[in-house]
């Protein structure tokens, strides 16, 4: 038990992504008033979601059945994603939105070269895994990481107009399983991985997501960019990888554009909604 | 036939995890007077689960689409989760309560190092296993053991801020088969797992049950804690167990926030309901 | 071809298993009088399918939101399950009885002694595999079994308190694979498989139907027993044998609690059922 | 690329199979002689799909969750399964006919053993695969095969009283892959697996029909049969021939009993309509 | 990180797949007059979705209960897609028009040949993989292919009478996995695969388009024919080749007839629509 197994993770914003189909025909059953107080009061409820500090909440639309609009709310904890998730649902519009699937997961920068780093330090400081010491050294190790990434824990969301989210998960398969590979490797393997994620730095952002224990796969990625084609190439490139050519599991993959809780109004009227600012 | 293969086990709590979607939607049809008897007598219902030796039902909000209520019936016996299951079906709230899905268990404590100790035990005094007096032998021995845990197979359920429930299988691939692997490994891998699980004794509670014959996986587990993120890394860190790593099978993650079956008007007011306590 | 590949078997009762969710929320809509009216007149229509030489329809509630009721219809031939099932659905509660599943077999006895013991027997006499002198000797012998264990083929439902359904495969995978498995071999391991299940024979009746040609898996099993833990112990136990680690696919399990037509009132008030007799 | 890989196939009937679950419950709003009315016209209009050299409409019922009704439309081509299709949707019955699945497929021989013979005799003839005059000369050779057969390409679906009906792939495992086993292998293991089928010729007729192309498995089954007990033992058997086990992937199964369109009202009123003939 | 991974692509139009089931039945509640207004109307817009330069909708029918109706339309940009889908959501028609599944994706040249020649150029020119001229220079030589491509990227939906259309993965198992494959061995199996395609190119059209990073499976395929029958030789031939058998996965197929968005109102009138031209 003494080797390093699983590497060290910090986390920031608790996500909630909602997927809903809307219902636009039986929006239509209302008058044109009616839709337009629904939108309305929507637009205003999601907008006041916007909270700096305290969280967001994003809004873009889906392409295909899947759904028309996504909802990615970050919050400080879970109670807030329960409330986020319990405004909408008590909003009049919600008659009209069909939850086809959501997506619960923590923000997440896992650490494998930090890991190594720390426990080679606390070794050549005489500390043993395991003990209560070492435990104490790698916590005031982690909360220095912590402070030092703390603006990418909490990033805002990026504004950029095309937006892709997927759940993936790492292997464990019979033969090539990701949770029997060695430590050592496994870091190698993950920064090459990252220098494929970098290639791309001005193009995309991402946020990474860890859901083991909330939700069905392992992480969530979501990617901003100005151009979707971005998206292609990038993943693209990306599954050749040792990481994800033989350990990476991709679920569902949604994409949409990014639009502000203002534009919802005209999204429900049938229109593209513009881009924010 | 004489070498140990299943391991003995101990059982509890009868277990039925409801999980259901609120549709707050036709929920806003009623008038608020019609909304708040409904809530009013469903809390009181639910809140006369609550019968101490003869069980109990924990409620708690769910994040995400696979539902915003679940609820745990702990029971004597198969009876009494029927019965649990009718008296929330008949509750006029329930027109509202859209099951998504469920889990039937039986709080079990699984005892490799157990099993093998009373073995070779009754070994020593010369009973031979297949024989009627190592069965009687043997059910002597399960009978102390359960005295001596009585208070685990029949736990209060843990009023923890949030709950995490998945269910889980072994695996029995082509290659990685864990009803192939001999009893002697499978304990030490169940001990390794153990020891994990011992690691955040302080920071989680959890609730194994055994689901062979009664629902679709082989296992329930049931976690509870006062920060959401330990799930996270308890069940990350024991993903690189040998026992989870090549033999651990997950289904999905339920996740949510605990609370008083007093607080279900305010869920149902769309409310996050406080924690208990 | 001249090897002996599938083992001979014996068929008896067709059986349909229904599966229904109770909508319960739309029973409510109707007035108590009428509720009682649908209830009475489904329990005599149920109770009267019970004709001992022609077959019977047994009843059984269902946890968790597979469904509530469970209908195991046996009869003589498909015309007669289909006459039941059409019978079903014209019943005034059908309209809410949500089907979720089902599931077509017919009791099958496998003889994979009995098929090597024959075929000795006729090579032995000269005969050979193939030919016309062979196959009607065979038939011959296979209607001798027939005569002798027609009680077995044709047994009432057993009327214990706890039922547990599920569907099963023998394995056909690219490594193991049962259906390339010598003769022998499958012989000796359903050998000791069957070994398991007679350690249970006093605490536990079980139904095997074969399904294959008619439903989406190989095999059905039902269970009936006093207390419903052992099927969780014989169902374990069976996971180690050799038949079960490498070449057993399960399917869903369904459990419930097996009452009589007269008690389906009761459940339709939201009572548990008492057990038959 | 000279040798023979896929086999050469002759084409006949297009196929569309549509499985019907029947909504008893709503044709019981309808007044007797509004669903006599209803009844009535869709007996005629499918009955009016028997129309010999261009094709025919079987019916069956379905056992089971899967359907109540089963349609095997036989059509020249796509254009005339498109409008049986329309011509189900249409009719006023339609309303209480839920779609629950359907299969698209083309009659068709698969020739391991004819493709050989011809490939044998152009090359004998100096001709070279891949040029225009070994295609011209195939298709000549191919022409002379269709008229042959042209009675199985175009036959009458055989009115037996039970039908059972199921899709198929051949596995193209990462181990056991059938599309890269080589062709003599194959047509050994096509000729085996066919000699079963042979033993149960007088019991069974069959239909196989190719839906590469078309839908989500590349073959459908249909047999039909005066006892059913015969799709146990003929699918049973197949299972241990070589093709089968180890290269055999099945798809759900359907069964039910055939009856001519004339009996429908019957099946609607609820009882099981007679046998055809 | 020097030797190719992933081939260069070309992207050309997006596209958005969308398959509807037609509920005939819901159509029947209106007049005669309402229905034909709505038919007009929907094929007015939808003939108004042809834009020469700004992209196109192509109508087909769908066989079986996958849906009865496929759009797919091409647009300049995934804004384009987008006020597709809501043109079409907003349609009166929409409400009879059940959404059963979706494709979202950009066609796509995948240039694996000229991948390696001007991988092969530039190095003979003493650039580096990874560097800034060797990316500037790469750029000057896809721009070049993009331009003489050009007519492929943007191409006309080809008119033929059928349509086929399902996605498609490159396997990523355990043993054999594309993406672990040496590019030298990719290139040559996928110039094999390539071969069959041209067999077919008077036969046979097809649209290969990109959906990683933008759906759940990897390339969407497109085939366009005047016999169905071709579809199914093709496929299968193709099946046999080394890229296919062992690396190819394939989803549902979709399969049916063209027709002209003016023929729409014939296809709700329950008629086969007449094919385009």
């Amino acid at each position: 038990m003494d080797e390093l197994q699983a590497p060290e993770t910090l986390e920031g914003w608790c996500l909630l992504h909602q997927m809903f189909r809307i219902r636009f025909d039986r929006l239509a059953a209302h008058t044109r008033e009616e839709r337009e107080a629904m939108a309305a009061r929507a637009a205003e409820a999601l907008a006041a979601m916007r909270q700096g500090e305290n969280g967001t909440t994003a809004l873009s639309t889906l392409l295909g059945h899947k759904g028309d609009l996504m909802l990615i709310h970050a919050r400080r904890d879970f109670a807030g994603l329960q409330q986020a998730q319990l405004d909408v649902a008590r909003l009049a519009l919600a008659a009209h939105l069909e939850p086809t699937t959501s997506y619960v997961s923590i923000v997440e920068l896992g650490m494998y070269e930090m890991t190594a780093q720390i426990h080679g330090r606390l070794l050549e400081r005489g500390l043993k895994p395991g003990g209560v010491e070492y435990a104490d050294a790698l916590e005031v190790e982690m909360e220095g990481q912590r402070r030092r990434v703390i603006g990418r824990l909490y990033l805002d969301i990026p504004q950029r107009r095309y937006v892709c989210f997927y759940p993936m998960n790492k292997r464990r398969g019979e033969a090539k399983n990701w949770y029997a590979v060695p430590f050592a490797e496994r870091a190698r393997m993950m920064l090459d991985h990252g220098k494929i994620g970098r290639k791309y730095a001005g193009e995309v952002n991402q946020i990474i997501s860890g859901s083991i224990g909330y939700d069905d796969w392992e992480w969530g990625v979501d990617l901003f960019a100005d151009e979707p084609v971005v998206f292609k190439k990038l993943v693209y490139e990306m599954r050749f990888d040792e990481a994800s050519a033989w350990y990476g599991e991709f679920g569902p993959f949604y994409t949409g554009l990014q639009f502000a809780a203002e534009e919802l109004p005209k999204l429900l009227a049938g229109e593209v909604p513009l881009p924010i600012g």
